[in-house]
């Protein structure tokens, strides 16, 4: 057993208390024990699309319909949609792999294939290849040391008619395919 | 860290607009196509141990080491897990699906079998058998509908000593396990 105690250096000016924070790496090294499904999310503030890729995207409840996830002030497009007041949640299946590297992908215009997205009639970019998105308001944003929590609720959400596909999933950067070979029986 | 919480905004019976929201079979039809890792979050806030499975839990940051989990109003835990001071994370492997279902099941004490579960030097309950666990304070709470968003920042955590195991991951009422056979070649 490895037990990860917070180190003097690492008490920066991060930290909300005098206490001490665990370390970067001890963090990293922990939640590689997570897996985490993928989404990405657009939208468009008025200054053009953007589209990023996310592994935070968690629903809140259905009744009220909401969702959030989390944006690194570090990402190019998180000032975009930190502002914008809709939002549009892609929820991808394992054959929208592209699109998560995609949007996952930097320093490249995420929006150059005019074949791969289109605009809702509300105006929101969205990516029609997947499975299922949701588009919702902003209802509240959360500041989290160098990120910001954003609250989505539901407005309407598209369904492909084709059957449920098997979702797209991130573990350790590695990506994966959900299905009957990954489920346990119990 | 800074809490932004219009007034009623979370609140759907004063909706920040007149959209209607989306209906809570269609939200939940819509997310059908989205899995999640499994963990489990104990406390103590002087009233005895609680602990519930929750699959919202996700990683905001590491520098800041910050995560994020949200809490259900109806869940016979959220009232002690939303005023503890400090809570444990407990990332599960698939090998611990017992100790989810444990923490997901109704109507039961979760702490009954003293087998299961001991307390950190600092106090809290946890579970010895998760193959990795984060020990954090809560930096902040965000009312969103009738479920709570805590923000969690890690003071300290355990790793196994033992190689990475599969995580467990949950998806549209089934278990699953990630692992080699689940990884996209790419």
């Amino acid at each position: 057993m490895t037990i990860y105690a917070p180190a003097d250096s690492m008490n920066t000016s991060h930290s909300t208390s005098d206490e001490p924070v665990l370390s970067a790496d001890a963090y990293k090294a922990a939640f590689r024990n997570h897996a985490a499904g993928v989404a990405v999310v657009t939208a468009d503030a008025g200054d053009g699309p953007v589209g990023l890729t996310a592994t935070s995207v968690s629903s809140v409840s259905a009744d009220p319909p909401l969702l959030i996830f989390s944006l690194s002030d570090q990402s190019s497009s998180s000032p975009t949609i930190a502002r914008a007041d809709t939002v549009v949640v892609h929820l991808l299946g394992a054959d929208q792999l592209e699109l998560a590297k995609l949007c996952a992908t930097s320093g490249i215009d995420r929006f150059a294939d005019l074949a791969l997205w289109s605009r809702l009639e509300t105006g929101e970019p969205y990516f029609p290849s997947a499975h299922a998105w949701i588009r919702g308001r902003v209802v509240s944003r959360m500041s989290a040391g160098t990120s910001t929590i954003i609250a989505v609720e539901a407005i309407e959400a598209k369904l492909s008619n084709a059957p449920a596909e098997d979702p797209l999933v991130y573990h350790n950067r590695t990506w994966h395919r959900l299905g009957e070979h990954s489920a346990i029986r119990t």
